[in-house]
C-alpha cells in the first residue's frame, strides 16, 4: 500500500475552523480514500484593521494503491 | 521545586476545541498541580470522507515536588 | 517598501479564539497598516484544575514605509 | 530543467525496508525520471500488541521538464 | 477557497537567480492562478571543480477553487 | 479518549532493527493498548572500533482512557 | 552592552537582491549602530503569472546600550 | 535493554546551575539507573523587575530493563 | 491582556551568566511589566585566542495592556 | 577531554544497512577513539527506475584529547 | 564509498553571490572530488551603516574513498 | 576570505562552564584565527546517581584564508 501526502491551505472569511473545514471538504471531494489531515500552520490576512481571510495549512494523506 | 512534563493527545469526535478540553480534563484528573498545557500539534482522522476524530497533542506541566 | 514583524501573545480567560482576537485587536489598534498575523503557538495556564488563561503567540506583519 | 518533489508513505506488513521498497516501486511506476528519494520519517501501527503496519515517509524527486 | 502547495526545484547551469526563474516559469506555465513562491533551499552540484548546476527548492502556492 | 505518548530507546548489540523490536516489545509488555510507535532517532555506540550498541529512539502512543 | 534584534521584510519589484538592500537601507536609516543582518527567508508574490514582489525576511541586530 | 526518557524542569530561586542540579537531584532520587540528562531549554520568571525563578528543562534517560 | 516579545542579546566580557544578567537588567530598566525571559542561544567572540565577549540571546516577554 | 564531531555519508549499492556499515568502517579506520555515530539522514539515488545508491548521513564522535 | 561534509563560510565585500563563489573556490582548491554544496545561511556585517561583509554558510560534500 | 566551522564537545568532570572552557582551550590551541564559538547543546552523563561528566557541544569558527 502507498499513501500520498499533499499540502493544501483552506481559506475562509469567517474563522480558522471554517477554513479547516473548507480544506477538508475540498480534499475529500477531489481525492479518494483520504485517511487524515495534519494542521501545519495558521495565519490571517488583515485589511483595514479587519481580518479579511483565515488560512489553515493542511497536509492531507490519502491511499493511492 | 521540580516540574514534570508529559505528552498527551486529547481525542474527540466533535471538534479540536473539545479534543483539547478532553486532554486537559484527563490531565487535571490524574495529575496533581497541573500548571500549564502547550498545544504542540493537531490532526484529524477521516473515514468515508467525514472527520471521524479530532486530535490535539499536548505537553502538560505539573509540579512534582 | 519595508514590512516589520513583531511578536505578541494574545491572552484570554475564555478561549483560544478570544485570545487570538485580543492579540489582533491590540495589533491593529497600536500599529498602522497591519497586513497579516501568523499563529506560532498556543498554550494555557491552569490553576486549581481549571484553565485560567488561554494564550496565542502571534507574529504580526505591518508596512512601515 | 525543473524537478518536482512529492511526498509518499510506503506501507508494509513486513518491515521498514519493505515499506521503503513499496514506496519506491510505486514512485518509479507512476512517475517518469525519478532521480532520488529522501527518507523523512518512520512509524509503525500496533494492533493487539503486534506491529500491524510499517510506514516509511518519503520525498520523491523526479524531472518534469 | 482552497490553495494548493507543490514543491519544485528550479535548475540552471548559470546561477541561483536563473534557477529560481526557471522554477517560477515552469510553475506559472503549468499551474493556473499561482499566487506565490517560497524559496526553501539552495544547493549546487559540482563536477571537476566547476559548478555544474544551481538548484533552488521552491514551494509554489496556487488557488484551486 | 486520551492517548499518552512516552519516549523510549530500544537498545541491541545486533542491529537497528533488533533495537527497534526491543523497544516495541518492552512497550507492548508494560503498556496496554499501544497504538503506534514513531522512530525519532538512531545512533550507535562504538568501542574499540566495533559497534557495541545500536539504539533507536521511539515515541510510543497508547490509549489511556 | 545589549544588542537588540528586530525582524523586517525588505520588499522590491525588481529582485531579491534589491529587496535585501531595501531592508538594510531602512534598518540603518531608522536604527543606530546596526551591526549585522541575517537573511531568514525569501519569497515572491506572483500576479498574472509575473513576479510582482520579491520579499526577503531579515533579522537586524543593533547595539542599544 | 530499554532506556526511558522523561522530561523535567528544575526550578530554583538562585541560578540556572542550581535549577539544573535540582532537576538532576530529583531525577536520581526517584528513578533508578539514570544514565544521562540533556539540557533542552532555559528560562526565567521575572516579578517586579527581579528574577523570581530560574528554570532548566531537562530530558532524563534511565535504564528500565 | 496582550504580552509582547522582544529579542535581545546580553553581552559581557566576563561570563555567560553575566551576559544573561546584563540582558535582563536592560530589559527590566526599559520595559515595564517584564514577566519572563527565554534563553534562546549562546555564543562567544574570540580574539587572539581569548574569549573577548560572551553573548546570550534572550526573548523577553512583557505585558503591554 | 575534547570530542570532535565530523559528518560523513556512507554510500552503498546494496542497502541502507550496508551504507551505514560503510560509513562506520571508514570512520574507525581513519579516526582513533571513535565513541559513537548518530544517523542524521537517509536517501537514495535512482537511475532508470532502480535504486543506484543508498546513502546514510552520519555524525561521528571521536575523542581528540 | 564515503562522502565527507564540511562547513565553510564564504566571505566577500561585494555580494552574497561573490561570497558563495569564494566559498566554492576555496572548497575545490583544498578538497578533491567535491560533488556539491548546500547553502545553509546568509548574513551580512554592517559597519557605519554600510554592508562591510557578505557571508554565505555552506555545507560542502566531497568523496573521500 | 573563507571561514571554517568545526564541531567539538568540551568535556569536564566539574561543570558546564569548565566543559565550555575546555572546548575553547582546545580549539584555540589547535586552530589558528578562531573568531567565535556557538554553544549548540549541553548534556551530562550520570553514574551511580552522580554527574560524572558535563558536556558542551560547540561550533567553532576560524579563518582559513
Amino acid at each position: 500500500m502507498v499513501i500520498k501526502i499533499v499540502e493544501l491551505i483552506g481559506v475562509s472569511k469567517k474563522s480558522f475552523d471554517d477554513a479547516f473545514q473548507e480544506g477538508v471538504k475540498r480534499a475529500v471531494k477531489t481525492l479518494r480514500n483520504v485517511t487524515g489531515v495534519d494542521v501545519i500552520g495558521k495565519n490571517a490576512a488583515i485589511v483595514n484593521g479587519k481580518i479579511a481571510e483565515y488560512k489553515v495549512n493542511l497536509k492531507v494523506a490519502f491511499v493511492v494503491e
